[in-house]
């Protein structure tokens, strides 16, 4: 089934122990939709300036994902920059440009209405709000968010909650939401607000998944080589989203590989800048990682 | 197979968000030993002052512990006092009144000689190796460390290090030894170092195992609601050393088992202060709930 993503494509700027790029190709999206990719048709709505360039539109189109949402506005694209300290753990935001983000208005076309699996990366829960009012046979929609909208729009977050199956949190924003230490209790706290299915991310700590009657953690993928970890949450949602739109199936049992293939995809990510080692992967490299992975975690 | 543990025997006045306890039983020879009492016959070595009670020697004796080795010398008993702070995760050390257990010569009895599974908890390099000398038929030791030998005693650790075959560490001191930030790197350069597993604990985010050519993460056990953290990683160690005595099993797949074990017995120690909670359970309880956890990251 095809997978619905809305949210930014920018230009990052990263500078990490291991190096530093300027105006490289980022944003949740455009992460989102190439891990996706590997699963499912994905559906991209997003907002660029007139300055993003074509070769960075190419690598996208190259994976046959479709842009009929990217508008085009005048003035420049999204643009962050961001440093992270030598334990890649921490990162602090050296200047964010919001450009032709700040007056995104998430317009879906026609021909992407009818998407079951939607996925609403990082953005205002009032804009996020307004894509699913525009959704016509949705079956499952899941929303990130971040510590921003959880203190000032905290209202509006929660009447989002109250119509989106999932939600993608990491351990910070799971404490934030609910005031609660333990991650297991704000995660079912998390439930009780509205979505059915709770993921908090922990970085190198892997990631919970809790719902009805059911858990799971998994650790992140064991790399001794991260060079930069932009990206890593988005592409843990596409590889985890992607697997579910191409199965279609919701069961308990298949979240949690839908997890495990997120992690995986995320593994790749964060083992370059970018979406360099994105772009060096195929389908098969996907499954032989999952394969190693799952392997290593029997009991 | 039987197993010693050579350790510490204490009182603890510990402060959590959830209570408070003064003068409580605790030491890492403790709750190692009760832990690993699920599983094996186990050996006591360690130190206890005249004031320790005879109620609390009753604990680990009504768990057929064998305490011949644990000495009465003239003095007070090791007395801990720390506090918790709200997420549980951060602890500060209020006061520590070694007593008695400065002065404490590991002797081993000669009936505990021929232990074939040892485990040295936290106590000084030099000490630790002086164990090991006595032992005639040891198959398999492991020892636990602190930040305070790594920075004071490194040389020593170092040379410990070589004899021994498992080493169970923190997030913190495996960064410290190694001064590697990765842990999967840290990890690999301590087997580097000596031991051919390592451990490493990471409180609420599970353990990692490491070994030659096999990697495995066990994310803690989920528990709403933690009392109290003392005696956490003892537990751990006690459960996956007892199981393995228990098993006479050293392969790989039978080394993750043992983790999970080591994760179980610390999920009940932390669900009240001191040793309640594992005085309240039997080895049924140890098993169901580590059916539980495996059913619960089956993939």
């Amino acid at each position: 089934m095809a997978l619905l993503v809305v949210g930014s494509v920018a230009f990052d700027c990263v500078e990490t122990p291991h190096g530093k790029v300027d105006d490289a190709m980022g944003g949740s999206a455009s992460y989102f939709s190439y891990a996706a990719s590997y699963f499912t048709r994905v559906r991209l709505v997003g907002v660029i300036g007139k300055d993003f360039p074509e070769k960075y539109k190419e690598v996208l189109r190259k994976r046959n994902i479709d842009m009929a949402g990217l508008q085009v506005a005048n003035g420049k694209t999204f643009r962050w920059s961001g440093v992270y300290d030598k334990t890649m753990n921490e990162r602090t935001t050296r200047s964010v440009e919001l450009n032709v983000f700040a007056d995104f208005d998430a317009r879906i076309p026609e021909s992407f209405r009818d998407t079951e699996y939607v996925f609403l990366a990082n953005g205002s829960p009032v804009m996020q709000k307004r894509v699913l009012e525009q959704m016509t046979r949705m079956k499952f929609a899941v929303a990130d968010t971040m510590n921003h909208w959880i203190q000032d729009q905290r209202p509006q977050l929660m009447e989002l909650l109250k119509h989106i199956d999932g939600i993608v949190v990491n351990d910070e924003e799971a404490r934030l939401l609910t005031g609660l230490t333990n991650l297991i209790s704000a995660g079912h706290a998390i439930r009780k607000m509205g979505p059915k299915i709770v993921i908090v991310k922990k970085g190198e700590h892997g990631a919970l998944l809790l719902g009805d009657g059911f858990f799971f953690a998994a650790p992140a993928y064991p790399l001794e080589t991260v060079k930069d970890p932009t990206g890593a949450g988005d592409s843990f949602g596409g590889g985890m989203m992607g697997y579910l739109a191409e199965t279609g199936d919701l069961s308990p049992a298949n979240l949690k590989k839908a997890v495990l293939y997120g992690t995986v995809c995320a593994s790749f990510t964060v083992e370059d800048f970018s979406l360099d080692r994105l772009q060096q992967i195929e389908r098969r490299d996907v499954d032989t990682r999952y394969r190693e992975f799952v392997e290593m975690l029997r009991v």
